[in-house]
């Protein structure tokens, strides 16, 4: 059976869970509403999903959402469904309608989660996977035994290409290794892309010939297909080291037009990620839907970040994390780097390290930086003696013996 | 104000409305968590988005979704946002970034649902939109004056080439306007697409050449960019006048890519809807959603259909295909012909009419032609009957007393 896929969800539902599984295998493959003739048992042998696993785990006397049959009662069951690789082959456009599809609107279910999903080996073969990785990032930006200390252009929207490159050049003196751009940040009339590329990269190219240090500039190319291959020349040709893409605002088919031709490391933002998983028991694990996009080519992939101003709790920020450095396959891991954002600032350095077990990450501050009350040199070296304590064992506070600046940023972003 | 982006959003929040709005206006342009000298008061005239209405409509003790602020009660407010044009151009990537993005992650709100969009004559100038629409798939299929009658192959999965097309035999002869697909058929190794082609393409030119009826068969090219290209050009190559795609599984960037080179009508397909809409408080309307495809060049809408086997109920299906024969703009209507299925039949056809207003629409019923007692030639005759009865206004058991299949199909699918 190593051939075929599988993926896992949890759903509620108001008939027997055996049933709604059995529903949901016949929707994503040969059934349908009325049994036909030519579904034949050899047909049905080729070609059916296969219901792998059905576990009652809970039951409710109300659905999470409506629209479905009406119960007294509904069952909450972990479900495994199995597909044969042969129905669609090692497409993951095809894979997302297949997985996904159409399940989430039956009225057996009144809920519906899909929690994970198994690919055999033809899907690390046929797709890129991420092309720099862990490895590569850390190679074009030499950082090792650490994390990458990262801030965000900001205002988000506004400045122009002058401006946003007058503000790069005060993040790049201050010690930065990695600086995106605003996922609201493309290439619009008031700051165009190309002129955006021009100007930062010179001044990247001068920090870099002066101290020998390349900042990793993420620049969003988030556009059509053939826009975001010109962008990504043109970010080459600059000497650009890494390029962003929106994810959901591209999609999949978008992105592996990018990163079969990409020789760039690609930094993939998740905005959008709020309607595909906030409402718990309609929609997405992130556990499943990183997968697509690191077999899509994610270099990087955005995991929010611990007490984050956002809802997002942090057990799941971790488990996202995670899951980004969790193999995908034995034989190609195709990890990608978890890139932790959102009112970051050195006090979320211990627990991230110890939670995650390894400092193969990027850790982005904005305010975090940029509002130190040193300034942002000292922002950054704050958030570095931070990490330096957690690697040793250091707790925070005697490393701020130590070190002015992480004792001024423990006073200003301190509870 | 002409060139600003607007979207209408109903929001549940545990804060003042008129404050959670000011959050997400702050959020999706010039803001940040720590207010920045750089944020100018130029800089904000020219940037930010804008709050243009709040209206508060309910409220309620308990949030719709956790992980937000904690409070005794959470108002339901109606938003307008807008934004400059200038921020992002006309980039429906970068549109979608804009409008969506981290919005549905927000702390101060429990609730978030995207009702609506409108945008400036540069997008329906700078977007390709529909190429064919209402106007073009009725030149191609011949068919004036009443909806397409459509069905579908089933099993969706499990036939190869020649089985699809000893079944596309069938339905030809039955005298379908048009044929589709399965959204998980596409190019998997039992089911190649380009021996699909061949084989179906074959018998529906025998067909078109026999009986002057080129039936219009729309071929699920669903995949990466490259593929989704080749296999359009080899569908017009064989005299095909169809293609169909995946929305979600694509993405827009994916979509375009196909849509600015297509010499066929793209008969766009939802599935996956249900991640994005069924939570209600969470997620997207589909008058918001739609006009992103039309925009991206979709000339056929799926819309599920009234008394459908899923969980929508048909004030929505009805929104939905009323939303696709509302223009985007006066001078660029840019409508969609909207497709009704899932568990559709003849019964259903008098309703359909009289709420939508319009026959321009592809009804299409798998088991409700396949599975019709007098077999599909008699299926298609009842839809066609009962149509015919629709427009005229003439009750529908007044029209079977003319119409024997008519009369077979009420028996047979009648409640």
């Amino acid at each position: 059976m190593t051939d075929r896929i599988e993926a896992d969800y949890l759903i509620e539902t108001p008939v027997a869970p055996q049933d709604a599984a059995a529903v949901m295998a016949g929707e994503q493959s040969s059934g349908t509403f009325l049994k036909l003739s030519t579904e034949t048992p050899e047909l049905v042998e080729r070609a059916a999903a296969r219901v792998e696993r059905v576990t009652l785990v809970d039951s409710r006397t109300t659905p999470s959402f409506g629209g479905g049959i009406a119960s007294g009662r509904y069952s909450v069951a972990e479900v495994t469904l199995s597909w044969p690789l042969e129905n669609l082959g090692p497409s993951l456009p095809n894979l997302m309608t297949t997985v996904a599809g159409n399940l989430f609107e039956l009225r057996q279910l009144s809920g519906l989660r899909i929690n994970d999903l198994r690919v055999p080996a033809a899907f690390t073969q046929a797709n890129p996977g991420p092309r720099f990785g862990i490895e590569g990032t850390r190679r074009l930006t030499g950082v090792s035994g650490r994390p990458l200390i990262g801030t965000i252009v900001k205002p988000s929207v506004g400045l122009d290409a002058e401006a946003t490159a007058a503000l790069v050049t005060q993040l790049v003196a201050a010690g930065v290794d990695f600086i995106k751009d605003d996922e609201l940040q493309a290439d619009g009339p008031a700051c165009p892309f190309a002129e955006r590329v021009r100007a930062v990269m010179a001044v990247i190219e001068r920090h870099a010939d002066r101290t020998g240090k390349k900042v990793m500039f993420a620049f969003n190319l988030t556009g059509e297909v053939d826009e975001m291959r010109a962008r990504h020349d043109l970010v080459l040709e600059h000497g650009g080291t890494c390029v962003m893409v929106s994810l959901n605002s591209v999609g999949l088919a978008g992105m592996l037009a990018l990163s079969r031709g990409s020789e760039l490391p690609i930094h993939a933002h998740r905005n959008g990620w709020g309607y595909l998983s906030r409402a718990g028991m309609m929609g997405w694990s992130y556990v499943a839907w990183q997968k697509f996009w690191r077999l899509a080519g994610a270099d990087h992939m955005h995991v929010n970040g611990l007490r984050n101003k956002f809802c997002e709790p942090d057990e799941s920020v971790m488990a996202s994390a995670r899951a980004c450095l969790t193999p995908l396959r034995p034989e190609a891991p195709c990890l990608a780097m978890p890139v932790f954002s959102s009112a970051q600032t050195p006090l979320q350095a211990a627990e991230t390290y110890a939670k995650l077990g390894s400092n193969d990450l990027i850790h982005a501050a904005g305010g975090g930086i940029a509002g130190h009350p040193g300034g942002a040199a000292a922002g950054v070296e704050a958030m570095r003696a931070a990490w330096d304590a957690a690697s040793e064992g250091v707790p925070l506070e005697q490393a701020a013996r130590q070190s002015a600046p992480l004792a001024a940023a423990i006073k200003a972003f301190g509870a």
